[in-house]
């Protein structure tokens, strides 16, 4: 029967980890990858690129700003043009479907738009057409969870935020997570009111307490103002288009817009996964240690898994080319991952990877843990970054670096140097046979473990 | 009689190459450092450090302006404000001195100021002082040549362009190496009229000429006049304080300043080394492949050695630790050097690491070659930085990077990683095992080679 099938393998989804699967498969196989919504999925149209290319402005404004009377002048003559911002992303995104679906043709990677749902194990529908194919990957991605509460659906997303047309004069921001930070810091520092309305008490309950209070204030200075402890019950609409947004405790705020960034669930409902015998739970597809689902011919990667690691652009990619690679059985062994890097662009950076400070607190005996306030280093006075922190976790008998966590403007930078360190079991003790450009990010390694 | 020594080692000269091997040899020998400038050396006080802490502030008003109509408006209003500049700096560079001389102070290594002169194989003397050790490490830098013209009394350095406490109309600048690129790029930026003059008809010999003529293109956009093939006759003073230059062509130009740029000469007239019996010729100090001089008791490290490796902080950094491990046994084999990136800060920034583009080239069978306009890629869209290139070298059998040259305004981030691979011998097939921050410019590193 294996023979009869229309494909060898259905990438459903077409992100940046379906493709990766996609392409990394062509070369030898039958390949059809359906997608929904745009081509090239989350994060080149409404995700990491289009919110690093706002970042990126914003950035350039603060850094400015910092340098006032220090360098510059006039810069708090500058300050963020929404319209032309979102017409800079769009210079970029406009181009991602199109890109996208040329660049399948021209690898022979057929493509087809629409919802696909199983009918089994080796059959997909997408608007009546039926698609049958040995192998599946479900690279379906995630969405905005949405809060259950009445009025909901007066709630935007991180979708709708990237995409305004023009700049409001507030939001209010439900959450606290990376996508909530994220955005506030974007809306803020281009002149908008936020109000931030979290649960409990903190911001991104990933990364340690004593680095994201250190943000979350450097973001009440900058204006955003935190309801914290705060339960969120309705929205409504106003007559002139603004939102009213009430809370447990009585209180309420209208705003122009209110976006939900309470987490993302995966994106799995439409594909009647029952009819094809794959089991899922509340946060996606569960698979075994080979991306595979129950249905041993159907794989899941990226957002759409089941799993703990931080759900990342790269994450997918990574494991989309292993799931190539197993079905091309050029690798037979189960998916091991490197070190993990993951940033919140919050001017500054926070950025962690690797064993966790709690995680290193809590084994004194075996890990070492530097943690430094670097403001008044060269290079942070540099850049006038006066709350730089920078953690380091060593091993304590080899030395090796295990982890690292950075809150600072480069963090980013500094974390992929500590990242690669981490995967190639290096510690300060190698850092002197290398001579990195000077003054760079890289010069102060050996300085901070 | 060796014990009879006043000290162990003296190092003469308290740069970070100076200061790197006294470090090192302070827990276990009594060590003098003698000094006749600044404490901290050229690159903490008027080098590297202060020159990106000036670059810095120019580049975030470039890249303000960048994203003018691209996300912000008001950056036409923003200028540098030379004096406060000058004063950022300053606090940056006014610690330097006297923090060194504490540092020194609490690890118990001796200091002196003054300038040092040989005696013999064992004793230097200091104003009227001597000084005897066992051995001694000259670590006493360079400083800008002098082209030897009539008026040359009236040429200013780098030394004092990073000092002018105000704002001049317009300089001059002589030669076309990295310091004359560099300090044109921060003037330009700056709003001084800047003009160039080379001997011959490009920038910054040691780089590829496809790479510098970009760079000299992109500062020509910004404004800077070069005037190539032509050969600076002679300076003379006018009655308000300018300089007039004339040319061999007979031509004269008039400016506020005119800078010495033509290269950096060994600091070592003073030392008297022929009374030690230390060999030097034009380039510095000769040394064996142990850093040690004709005098098998006095080593040379950094910019005062004669040296065909560029002459940069963290080269002299490792050298003076080599050396200090050689004194102290730790090392016995000749000093081998990692790849050693070399950036210009020109806004973008011209970085190379390993092997270069022309030997590349003359042996295609050995090397491949990658070389990209990358400035319509996601990473360098971002920034607006339209003219980024970069070329990779890599070995043709075994697919390992051993080479790169980068223009772009985040080369000496990109410069370290491939510094990095070139070191550990990686090459493309070892990038998909790692996972870095996304985007950043290491998740481009795969695109690249």
């Amino acid at each position: 029967m294996a023979n009869n099938f229309d494909y060898d393998v259905v990438v459903i989804g077409a992100g940046p980890g379906g493709l990766a699967a996609a392409y990394t498969l062509s070369s030898s196989k039958k390949v059809l990858v359906i997608e929904n919504n745009l081509w090239g999925g989350t994060c080149p149209n409404f995700g990491c690129d289009p919110k690093k290319m706002l970042y990126s402005v914003v950035e350039s404004k603060r850094q400015a700003n910092q340098y006032d009377e220090n360098g510059l002048r006039g810069t708090s003559e500058v300050s963020v043009d929404w319209p032309s911002m979102i017409k800079f992303k769009q210079s970029y995104t406009d181009k991602i479907p199109g890109g996208t679906e040329s660049g399948l043709a021209s690898s022979n990677i057929d493509h087809v738009y629409g919802t696909a749902q199983f009918i089994d194990q080796h059959t997909v529908l997408v608007d009546n057409n039926k698609y049958q194919s040995k192998q599946f990957i479900i690279a379906t991605g995630a969405k905005p969870s949405i809060p259950e509460i009445p009025g909901a659906e007066l709630f935007d997303t991180s979708t709708e935020f990237l995409a305004m047309p023009s700049k409001p004069d507030s939001i209010g921001i439900v959450g606290a997570g990376y996508v909530a930070i994220e955005i506030a810091n974007i809306a803020i520092e281009s002149g908008i009111k936020v109000d931030i309305f979290q649960h409990n008490d903190r911001i991104l309950s990933g990364f340690p307490a004593e680095f994201t209070g250190k943000l979350a204030e450097l973001l009440e200075k900058k204006g955003v103002t935190f309801h914290w402890n705060s339960s969120v019950s309705q929205l409504q609409g106003t007559p002139d288009g603004s939102i009213t947004l009430s809370t447990n405790d009585q209180q309420t705020y209208t705003f122009n817009h209110v976006f939900a960034a309470v987490g993302r669930g995966a994106n799995i409902e439409s594909l009647h996964l029952d009819k094809a015998g794959v089991q899922s739970n509340h946060g996606g597809v569960i698979v075994n240690q080979y991306q595979q689902s129950t249905a041993n011919n159907i794989f899941a990667i990226g957002d759409a898994v089941s799993k703990s690691i931080p759900k990342l652009t790269p994450v997918a990619s990574y494991e989309g080319r292993y799931v190539a690679d197993f079905i091309l059985e050029r690798k037979t062994d189960p998916i091991i991952f490197p070190a993990i890097p993951h940033t919140v662009f919050a001017g500054p950076e926070l950025s962690q990877v690797g064993v966790t400070l709690n995680e290193a607190k809590d084994d004194p005996q075996k890990y070492q843990i530097k943690n430094q306030s670097v403001g008044s280093w060269y290079s942070y006075h540099r850049v006038l970054d006066d709350s730089a922190q920078i953690a380091t976790i060593t091993d304590g008998e080899q030395g090796t670096l295990v982890g690292a966590v950075v809150l600072s403007s480069n963090a980013e930078e500094l974390i992929n140097y500590f990242t690669e360190m981490i995967n190639d079991r290096k510690g300060a003790k190698n850092l002197p046979d290398q001579i990195p450009v000077y003054p760079s990010a890289a010069s102060d390694l050996s300085y901070l473990m």
